[in-house]
């Protein structure tokens, strides 16, 4: 990885020189290699357990991400393809109705075969094909096929970083709190409560129609465009994410047990999940501490906090009289501002505290965490799901979801974009999601 | 009811001429009257039967709305007030947790006591204290609980409508269809099959920046405002409701089959909960009955189908290739229009035919059936929940539940407004709820 | 009922001089009117609820033993019967497959129709009937219908014994907590916690091979044959009940948070259900209350311990090291003595305290409470349930259930016998179920 | 295995010449490395799955009969005792209160670590410690835990049965239909399904007063005695198990279309869980496929059906008119015959057809499948569960279950007795159990 944080194309591989087929080999090369790397430090018990129905095994994530190109590439340019294996189709299809039928999503735990290795096995093969397919296919097919194996590698990476929010919760559920990666120095040690996190600014936007949503040649998935204007009323981001200390404070001030805070859906989920803190926060004795990708440690107060639902986030804005911001919001003022930010490739797994000197700008707005927007995911104005099998990919979820910005710690650098829609139900707290406050 | 039906001013009780003492009374007294005529058909055993947590038994509707006006105006006004019975709190409070403690809503159904005969007393002794503090209270207090007590009305007007709602529902699960009216004459007798509705109409409107929300000094729900601007794209919407015969063109179709036609969290309801036509409609044999509050009838082709989720009214118009209005599209085309509608003061308990001659404007936007829109229900921007128990009343449920406009059969026309914003989750399907198209 | 118990043939009214036509009409009057006193207390909203599967609905009891003659009788003795209603079959019939379709049992609190008086009319029309037949049928007719009569007779009084404990627990569930029928006198208040059971004695049995098991003319119920031998150990059984003093001593001494002293699977219910005490004991501030047919009262300590499950009874005889006696044991010991104990014509409907002076033998072997017995409810060797739908009635339960004997407050004097066999799953708590000891 | 098979003082290897010490290592040895040999065909995948809650992943069953040594051996014996690890007491508890909490049991599949080479290495480094603690203990402690030692290994010996029975449902779940071994020759494919198995014959005996249950020296739960007497009835045995092909025509008689046939329990479990077929039979097209450990073959009619529950059981045997046994008629008629039958060490790891000449006496009384009786799993009288946390073993568990006698392919020789009782849920069908007719 590291020719890549070194090398500033790589973020749009397919700009540079070399011709479109080489440059799109490496580019698939290059996506498909870091999944492999993400599981180098996992045993292969690792790779089968399912923790919840949310939950996938990694072995499955290998192997769907490997069928998404045997499927709607390979099979879909050659009508005598013969598929790798018979039942793969109905293992490792996530949810494409159109497809075939799926294996049921909560029972992908049960399955130990294919083991690790045929499923690299299984990986290989494809990667195999799927490069000779890129050298040798015509070059209308080439045509036809490069959105798809870019979705493909877009797709890809959405599995990576479920490969790393999902080995969390496998490892968070068992008493021993495995380490995916130990970190090299102890940072967190020198964190102590007393130590308050710079004060929030707050930063103002003017209102009136502005535009959102992608336009142009770059990649981007259907349910960012179209582009369509909408109107905003003056508001105000603050100028940083929110830390464990506020949490915390939030905490201690009964955020948990005072219904007055919550949404009705959201204080029914407090009761019967007996929620008490984020996911990953545990109390041993007097202390809390935070489970991590490097195992167990003392909560760090600087950090972002991490690992909240959307009930949480907007019950925390409602404490401090604030709100969550809109998704047009976030994306007006976080504008064409340059793609830097704490992502997977620095191999951090964990946010960083926002840096102690404060900026004139908003901080933290790539990066870190998954910022939860006060939007229900819905289609654009005039937003229309392609039709065929990878019209399912985003039109169909738009309900009862909202809508997070801005990628996290898991989120690769080459994947994220101002327009980027990531969307989850408002009680899911397994992902990198944070918050920034708005009013 | 003859006399309101006929007297024009009945629809702003409070803007006639006699003095604000004597109108509210008077309004008071004609709003808890028609709970008391709605119960006319019922046997005691009638209400207290609840077949789904979200139905509740008629008596309990009758003193959670007693309760209402007894707890928010005669115990907040005066710190000596001795409640009319000490358990009476606990077991009719809804779900105010600034009040108190709750009875467990799935828990309704357990309760006999008080008996029906025991709730009249109830509402009887309220009404009499209610009217009394009308009278009698300071110039001061009087200002200060008017706007409650037309809350408390408007409260009323929502259950009664939840009465007729709610009993139909308890009614449909009894294999021997009890009526609630008998319809005098079976003008249903007369559709047939073959009879097509007129063929639907498309009304054209302009986009642009448009103001949307209540305004003025009427009464309006919080949730209404404030009125604010919000841009909108060029739209079409249906002149009229779906019916039953589109409907049943659906379902014969293989609309409750195709999963393509639905939204994911709607096609996993369809599965789970084996829906195979909306909510009423019973086939025996090969001919399809649906069950009105006049009993089980042969399908009525030409009225508009009710009782549909927002899954279903979503799926329906994407195998149109069509869509929902926005709230703000509904609102926008509605304009001021006056209130004209089959409303419940017409006491037909079921949604009627759209007139055979099409008018050159929209129909059935008021009556009839709510009308499902593509909307979740959110805060307008600027909106904050009132402080204190009565801002539990709307703000807590803006997470997961779809805008309803335009009111029903069961709606009283002296309660619906154009700004009007009902919302119900979108697998709800006991509300007289159907759709009008957009595109 | 004063005729009745004044009158000891009445215990066996078929036994007396009159014909038997006319025997048995008059014993069909009395056993049918019985039923209509214990409805006497309550309100037709009393009569519809239902608060778990396990309990049905006043109405239902009365329509479904009505239902039982209706089919068993008159339709199976006449080719032409026209049934009364022609949907009460699906609704009224408890659990015969083989008479037909049933409505679903945890759905029966869903029906308000047929009212109560409809099903008032329902049973005064079968009464009419059956009467009719009764007096009018052939020779051969009565010959073979007398035992089905018989059996329908038994049937309503197991129903008349479901219709306390049912409303029992319907009241309990009620925070009203209402009165089903209130006592004279304030004998409870006279009770303390120190007063002391006299000191319980163990009486002794020889083994050896026993005969168990009903034999002869008199009505008995299939399950309570053949008459066979079985081998019994030496044993000991307490001369009286447990009492609730006692079990207030196992519940401060930890009883129920100590596994050692419990079955796993009643280890795992009391972790489910939360159970701390048996059903309707209730803590208030310090003291403890317990829910009877007349309203909530301090507990009385020196009444026999009522509403536990033989997950409790069990865990209870291990805290003292004893054991509870098996069905067998408690026949024998039973022998032949007279029916005498506080049955449910006494209308106490609450157990009694045992005779402060110890008699010389066992005491309370009949009424007050079920005992539990260790022996799980089997067919005796040799049983076969009869053919057709009234084998339904016992065999097909013999299978996760435990038997209970000697009869309750809550039993008619002329419903039980030494032989009789009542059973219950183990974790059931709402029947009059408590415990002797066995060592 | 070959040396133990032909090596007839194996099956008690401590009553051989050598000294008890050196007789009880070479025994610990044997038992334990025959654990390891039946992981022998497993991938590390294989061993983490959890396919219900009644199901462990081999890894927990090598890690829990470890732990029973650590705990109930070393631990008990040294006050300085240093667990191997402070964690796997927790983990690795299956249901012992007494000694500690328990990891929840529905999540056992939740674990990746420790990892298949970690339990290794635990059981390697227990074994050491125990071999050397045989080898060098006082006399006093040799005599106090040889009985400890031995109930070790033969709870060892049970979880090698569960090993092999929980892989079998584990791989079951897997539409690639694992094979575990395959096995050598093409047996089954000789079979068709005219080939009928010889005529079952009946075998009486007579009734009377007789003794069952364990008694002298030897090894045996505490469950299998007293030994004490039992009155039975003169009763008959089928000669054989009940096959498959006996099976397929109870099904295609619509046996499990048929109320009456069943208990209510049983028919209850029938609709909910949708059984249609014993637990691994699948319907290929118009064949009926069993799945095996060694994969997916042709139903073979001849063999013992397998992996039904006692609710079919009893239901198959009222089909005939028969019954099920009682264990006391079992173990009667079993009498002191030789310990012949196939069982794991024969490694078919499969039921076989009964010899096609009839014998003169009972066939496959032990070995090829459990067989369930009619009996509740109950104490004998007297029976009293040692103190301490083994009396959790056996006592705990005596209700709601039904006995099982003779073992099956997957036991041991060396485990089986006459006297030996198996107890499952009604319900359970995932154990080697099939049935043999009484009457």
């Amino acid at each position: 990885m590291d020719q890549q944080t070194s090398n500033p194309p790589a973020t749009n591989p397919l700009s540079t020189e070399p011709s479109l087929r080489q440059r799109l080999a490496s580019h698939y090369d290059f996506v498909r290699s870091w999944s492999e790397l993400l599981c180098e430090p996992l045993h292969p018990e690792d790779c089968v357990i399912q923790t919840m129905p949310d939950v996938s095994p990694t072995r499955w994530h290998l192997a769907h991400t490997t069928w998404f190109f045997e499927t709607f590439i390979l099979a879909a340019a050659s009508e005598n393809y013969q598929p790798f294996h018979p039942q793969y189709g109905y293992l490792f299809n996530s949810y494409y109705n159109t497809v075939g039928e799926q294996f049921p999503r909560p029972q992908r735990g049960f399955l130990s075969r294919p083991t690790l290795d045929e499923v690299w096995a299984y990986r290989w093969a494809i990667d195999d094909r799927l490069l000779e397919f890129i050298q040798t296919c015509s070059e209308a097919s080439l045509l036809q096929y490069v959105p798809v194996i870019e979705i493909g590698l877009h797709h890809e990476q959405q599995h990576q970083e479920l490969i790393l929010t999902d080995i969390k919760h496998v490892f968070s559920c068992n008493p021993l709190y495995p380490v995916y990666r130990s970190s090299d120095d102890e940072k967190d040690s020198s964190l102590s409560a007393e130590q308050n996190p710079i004060d929030l600014q707050w930063k103002s936007f003017e209102g009136g129609v502005v535009e959102i949503g992608h336009q142009g040649e770059a990649f981007a998935y259907d349910n960012e465009g179209p582009r369509h204007r909408v109107h905003l009323e003056s508001f105000e981001l603050a100028d940083r994410l929110v830390t464990n200390g506020e949490w915390l404070a939030f905490l201690e001030d009964g955020g948990y047990q005072r219904p007055e805070l919550w949404l009705s859906a959201g204080w029914a989920t407090v009761q019967e999940s007996a929620w008490k803190a984020p996911r990953y926060w545990f109390k041993q004795g007097q202390d809390w501490h935070h489970f991590t990708l490097s195992g167990l440690k003392p909560l760090a107060l600087d950090e972002p906090v991490c690992h909240v639902s959307f009930y949480e986030a907007d019950a925390f804005a409602r404490w401090l009289d604030a709100r969550l911001p809109t998704e047009a919001e976030w994306e007006v003022a976080c504008g064409d501002r340059p793609l830097q930010g704490h992502f997977v490739e620095e191999e951090n797994f964990a946010p960083l505290p926002a840096p102690t000197a404060p900026d004139t700008s908003l901080q933290q707005m790539y990066g870190d965490v998954w910022e939860w927007t006060a939007s229900p995911y819905l289609g654009y104005p005039g937003y229309k799901a392609n039709p065929g099998a990878l019209g399912e990919y985003n039109g169909k979820f738009m309900c009862n979801q909202f809508v997070l910005r801005g990628g996290s710690c898991a989120t690769s650098k080459t994947h994220i974009r101002p327009t980027y829609r990531n969307f989850f139900d408002p009680a899911a707290r397994w992902q990198f999601s944070g918050l920034r406050l708005a009013r």
